[in-house]
């Protein structure tokens, strides 16, 4: 494919507008529809072409790219126009889990439709340019085929395995570690003020210590992937006793506990199982739940 | 008080001994004293003085550093030598809550004993090292005295304010992010390896994913000191059905998703409070239980 493959972009929401945005800019013929009308105006002044029907807009170009707000829609908007996509590429760059990514792949394959399951892992403001980082996952040659293609929305984009729940894969659990990070971070903002401690105070060592965080990672990952959870540095039991004290701290200025909560129950189960000598890392092996 | 004032350390688990090692290595000399006996002996082999008794050993220095389990612990050590700490500086580098460190506070005013606590806030191998970095609180003349003696632990020292709990508070409230980010990395770990995804694979991109936690924080900080929370650039809406993708995505790995449904079910409250459309740092306010 040239660098001007004409490209359709299914789904008009602020992430949609961005990748069909990028496009139009990188000089593909960009033909865009959403569900609801009115979104598509700003992109037609840009130079989009905007006909009235799903099924036109996925014939204006050999490869499609949709993205809404979850699987269920993406089924809702394709499963009408599978005719039309019928030998042709739909990358699906819409966020949800990667068992939803593979029931899609398969029904595409049903129907002839070669599909790429993508994740996007920048905010919108990042498409078309140096910082997007995308994740593409699903048959090899089909991502090679429409590489340059994707290039065209800007920054990294990598094909992390053929499987097609792979990128999502990835997506749910960088966004696990996102959110769950995020969730810390507003919890311990609460605690600080009730403390007297000013956001500003403390946002500085706050980063400095998910930077910690990301540098314990590495070893982590490693003892995951070996099995093997040294408690040399710390034990369970310690850490344990540490997320105590914050939960007692919360519970005394009335800040909800439940987070921290039902971490340290995880780290609990793992002492009552007898890990309690082990690292933190062991915990990766108590959250698998073989027992139910 | 010059570089070599004498200091006593009462309590040589790892960082007690760290701590008691960094000022013998610095010149001072240094006594030390242990609740179980045999803790003592490296550190006397190094040019450490080790008396029988908790009493001896706080008669020995103007300045006495304790850092032991918990508060418990420190009180069942200083509470019988009271009387030989009359007149001192006590150093509390004990971990445990804001409102445990101002009743010990309290307790030391009324006997005579100049009190400063402390909070270590890097892992025993940095101690003595340029890494190291302790919070102090407490009266900032006691604290003044007592600087270049503390500044042998290595590091960075930073007096945080006057109430003798801002130390431990700000230790909670990094501890509170510290811990919830790892919980968040231990699960994401166990999510990767359940969908075939190694953690050698992911780890560099969790590292990044915890830097643009921490890169966000300042926002979310400055949100909270405002008591404002806009919703420009996500809504706890959307984040919420972020969630709710993991924890699906978890629960069908047979993933324990305790942690991320705690964090699910603030955001789900702060929705049904009316506030869906405000950013994700609305949560802090969501989470103090003014109500109960």
């Amino acid at each position: 494919m040239t660098e001007h493959t004409p490209v359709t972009v299914l789904g008009l929401g602020p992430m949609g507008t961005a990748l069909a945005s990028a496009f139009v800019r990188a000089g593909h013929r960009t033909t865009v529809w959403n569900r609801t009308a009115g979104k598509a105006a700003p992109l037609v002044e840009k130079g989009a072409v905007a006909p009235g029907s799903a099924a036109d807009a996925v014939a204006a170009s050999p490869l499609t790219v949709v993205c809404v707000i979850d699987y269920d829609a993406v089924r809702a908007i394709v499963e009408p126009v599978a005719e039309s996509l019928r030998g042709k590429t739909l990358v699906n760059l819409t966020a949800d889990t990667p068992d939803r990514a593979r029931e899609l792949a398969a029904w595409a394959a049903e129907r002839g439709i070669d599909y790429i399951d993508g994740a996007i892992m920048t905010p919108t403001v990042t498409i078309g340019g140096p910082d997007a980082v995308f994740l593409y996952s699903g048959p090899e040659q089909v991502y090679e085929s429409n590489r340059s293609t994707l290039a065209s929305l800007g920054g990294t984009g990598a094909h992390v395995g053929t499987d097609p729940g792979r990128a999502a894969a990835y997506d749910v659990a960088l966004l696990d570690t996102f959110w769950t990070a995020m969730s810390g971070v507003v919890h311990a903002l609460a605690l600080a003020e009730a403390e007297g401690i000013a956001g500003a105070e403390i946002a500085e060592r706050m980063q400095g210590i998910l930077a910690l965080a990301g540098q314990l990672t590495p070893e982590l990952a490693s003892d995951v992937d070996r099995g093997s959870y040294p408690g040399d540095d710390s034990t369970i039991v310690s850490n344990a006793a540490g997320m105590e004290h914050i939960i007692h701290a919360a519970r005394s200025r009335d800040i909800d506990p439940s987070v921290l909560e039902a971490a340290k129950a995880v780290a609990d189960r793992a002492i009552k199982d007898g890990h309690g000598q082990d690292g933190f890392s062991r915990l990766a092996d108590t959250l698998r739940r073989t027992d139910t």
